[in-house]
């Protein structure tokens, strides 16, 4: 998994049915590099920008949702606690 | 997923059986790095050149077909929305 | 999906018994960067040396067979129409 | 799979329902190159800091789960020996 | 796939338990950069040190074995030809 910060929202009107009322956020890689590398990411536990996140990739991401069909690569899946240091 | 400016037109005549009829597009990356990665993707929304789009990659990417046996492995599954600043 | 040049012919006499009979071929993505990415790829539809192609990689390439057990993990989809510029 | 040097703990309280008592932690690619990659892997063996380990990534990391629709995407599968060179 | 030439041999005495008696080993990617990426892969198929190997990455190799819930994402599916040059 990585760890990220979240720092946007996407908004797409249109597309694939199956993903409508789905929420999409930016999410910028932490890592000690100068380019850091963004993401956009389904979040269904309530994280919000600025929040540093755990961030599950490819197709294990869709495991989020019950309905697993879900065209998604990429998920948070935990909100890191703001004393955890790394 | 990744967020990407389509970019031009694919076309194959000669091709896996199962993906006649299918549209392919050339989606460019948006990032703040100097050499855009641009690969190839599967629309099946009616995206068009210029529009800024979600890009689903690895095996969930065929998940937007009905008939989920596709060897596909990205594809646009929203447009984003042109006030949409990030 | 990758867009890359088929450059040559991989031999493995020894193989995964599954694989018996599979054309391995050589290809380079096609991008503006200095240092041409190659890997190697699976074809079933008679693409040779020289054919730009569309190359599905992860998971889903193995979905160009029908026995779909292959271990896979890239495959000509498609040969890229000589007229398309891009 | 990828050789790395566990370095530290990931606490998240709030995360996916399915990942409650799931052990994390934050491991940092062994390769000779500059910066080192870091990435959030799962642990079920008892793994500690320190210790070089064997991550599985994507989606097959989820199979060291006994239920397996796990949202994980990258776990230690195994302790390399302390006598083991590289 | 990947070309890639073994160079070392992984022990791991403590592993996940479906892995036991599985023969791991270090590769390393066969192209033109100065920095050679390493990974560690499964070998089912009596592959030696010094043998260029295609290595199939991803969820697809565990493919390799009959059993398939293996947390794998790296095998060797072929051993090749010294006589074929690339």
């Amino acid at each position: 998994m990585l760890a990220a910060r979240l720092v946007g929202n996407i908004w797409a009107t249109r597309k694939i049915n199956s993903l409508n009322g789905l929420k999409f956020m930016l999410a910028e890689v932490i890592n000690n590099q100068e380019e850091k590398q963004r993401l956009i990411v389904a979040d269904t536990i309530g994280a919000g920008i600025g929040d540093r996140v755990i961030i599950c990739t490819g197709s294990s991401a869709k495991l989020i949702f019950e309905e697993r069909a879900m065209p998604v690569d990429a998920a948070v899946i935990g909100i890191i606690d703001e004393d955890c240091h790394f």
